[in-house]
């Protein structure tokens, strides 16, 4: 049964459309995000989020978004942002729930509600340099997903487990990216 | 030698106290970074940074720091905020900025200026479940950082090499963490 309509703020209508252009079109679906940042002070500095790539165009967003990061006090900086591993529970988190809902509407679930609770640990040992047998980034992180719908728990269970398969974010943080770092001079950077 | 005093904006004094007490007690690195997320509409979510474990306390934020993620009208959502995998990005520039920052205060070397530019390649074919082939999130990342400081080219270049090294949020992009994702009743998610 193909869903129509508005389901989860999601138009499936147009979602139906978008997944049978890029069965036609495959490079409909390359997409390139983008963000520059440029530093404050300490751990102060500040994200832009301005345009990406996709659909063979290249789309402003409607506006800025501009993110800063801090460190918290006992972390030496003045606590104006989240920090940025507490930014990557964030991607994580907004993620898993996008995945979810989009998902659920693909398939006609109507969700009421969805919350989630993150905790990744880590051993600052890793960034100071202290250890050789730390990793500077999160040894694990759990995520625990509340899913309101009029569904089975079969249901609700197989969402949740169809956002942790689907997830962009879970696959970059599960899985190896290859993450390329260049110094370059100012002109090359910022365009 | 021992550097002292703020550089760069790091108490370069607390940051080598923090250090020491770390190397005579590990417990101290042992940090739990935590988030909450809250389905709003569409692609549309609000995460909240409230607290955090570390040095043995449970730590608040001076105040809870709140980011909406959206996706773009491109992608059905309503475009009022960063999409996760741009948080992603998010997160992982300001992880490299805020290690070269810190470490190079800790080698003494005064920071002018750190500005960078992020670009990540993903494939909607992924997320949407049309090839097996090809993965949901980042097939990779390419960043160019630039800074300037009253260094030659040569320690500008160890220090972008250092970040990439000992950056938390580089290491949680480019090698696997485990990400544990339960579905819970509410109860047990938001206390």
């Amino acid at each position: 049964m193909k869903m129509t309509g508005m389901i989860n703020g999601v138009d499936v209508d147009r979602l139906n459309d978008t997944i049978d252009a890029i069965k036609r079109d495959p490079e409909i679906a390359k997409f390139r995000f983008r963000a520059t940042n440029r530093w404050d002070s300490g751990g102060h500095n500040t994200t832009t989020i301005h345009d990406f790539y996709g659909a063979k165009q290249n789309v402003e967003h409607d506006h800025d978004f501009m993110i800063a990061a801090d460190e918290p006090d006992l972390l030496l900086g003045g606590d104006m942002g989240a920090n940025p591993v507490e930014m990557a529970l964030t991607s994580l988190a907004g993620c898993l729930t996008t995945t979810l809902v989009y998902h659920a509407a693909a398939r006609g679930v109507t969700i009421n509600g969805v919350e989630s609770e993150l905790e990744g640990e880590l051993d600052l040992r890793g960034f100071l340099g202290l250890s050789d047998d730390v990793r500077t980034g999160y040894k694990s992180i759990c995520v625990k997903m509340h899913v309101d719908a009029d569904a089975s728990q079969e249901t609700l269970d197989e969402l949740v487990a169809l956002a942790k398969g689907l997830s962009p974010v879970v696959d970059i943080i599960s899985n190896p990216v290859e993450v390329i770092v260049k110094a370059e001079t100012m002109e090359k950077v910022i365009h």
